[in-house]
């Protein structure tokens, strides 16, 4: 086996189009990823664990640490910062294992700007409206209000779709994972991912033209 | 389904390391996969039948050709040419389907500058200096001058490696066939492939916002 860099795999799509699950199996079947832990200023909640479910920091050492170019990408909700820490995702993909981001299209923006070589990305589509609508129906007991202002904040995440290397229409949960670890597999065996190859094929020409 | 613009699939390697088997099984699988024709100026051998095997055209009219820009890449191989017409392969791609290619370095160079997008290019290296000896030892009853010159012109070719997409060593062919089938499968799922997709989203998001 030749030693490889590992990659950030970035699984975007609007609410309520199966991410999440897909997610979930994806890190179950495929030991070599690893989610990726964020950094957050809001607070710890029971049962969560430092480092683990997140990197607990205040405010202050927040907005220091984006100052000093600490995240791959971070974001303002409600308040409180959410952000990738740079230094444990490069340990990890140094270790030629890789990290998977649950993030939207500004985050993903913000990981292509700094780190473009590493990253692979993939839009997950809803196969219809009809079942984007009742996959939010069935989440939450949401007034229609809250699920038709839902469906537009959908409508404009999808509009982002073509910044993405890869789409994947969600019809089905299995073939879905299915089509997210070909396409890990597949970037694995791209060729500035192995990083081994080029000793490798230096040692292979030498002693053929010996 | 989405349709989708067919791509070009280059396999490279130096001769013994298990290109041409690996084509052959991945013809027989992927019925989406069809081996690009050439056009040659060699004469037709018996039982080769023109547009299946080869175009087979006269040197005046294979020059024309290339003056017009009819070929995306074509060589000049003891005395006679061939080349990949660019017409037909176009007409494959734009039905959805893809392309095989079993060409060396200087053609996939010549393709990537002419079709960049469509191009998905594959170098196999052999997983050893002995085992790729063995192959051309075995492959027939040459002396071992014959095999010596084919190992040094093997170096010579694996330093172009760097120039293709991905990588395989072929340590078994099963292994490499499921690898190059991966890349196929996944290389289908780039949004730049995916050709409905504007279509998809805007219907989506329409019906979303309604």
């Amino acid at each position: 086996m030749v030693k490889r860099r590992g990659l950030m795999l970035v699984l975007s799509s609007p609410s309520g189009a199966g991410k999440t699950s897909i997610a979930r199996t994806l890190l179950k079947q495929d030991t070599q990823l690893a989610m990726s832990v964020s950094a957050t200023t809001r607070r710890r909640r029971p049962g969560e664990v430092e480092g683990k479910d997140y990197f607990f920091l205040d405010e202050m050492a927040f907005k220091t640490k984006i100052n000093r170019g600490y995240f791959l990408e971070y974001a303002e909700v409600f308040d409180h910062f959410y952000g990738t820490p740079a230094d444990t995702v490069n340990k990890t993909l140094n270790e030629g294992r890789d990290v998977l981001f649950d993030i939207d299209w500004q985050g993903t923006q913000q990981i292509k700007a700094s780190a473009r070589q590493d990253l692979v990305s993939i839009f997950i589509l809803p196969p219809s409206t009809q079942e984007l609508e009742r996959r939010l129906l069935n989440r939450a007991q949401d007034s229609a209000e809250v699920v038709a202002g839902r469906m537009a904040k959908a409508a404009d995440e999808m509009s982002h779709y073509p910044e993405y290397d890869y789409v994947i229409i969600n019809h089905d949960l299995a073939q879905s994972v299915a089509a997210v670890q070909t396409i890990l597999d597949a970037e694995r065996l791209r060729i500035d991912r192995q990083q081994g190859l080029s000793d490798f094929v230096k040692q292979l020409r030498q002693s053929s033209s010996a």
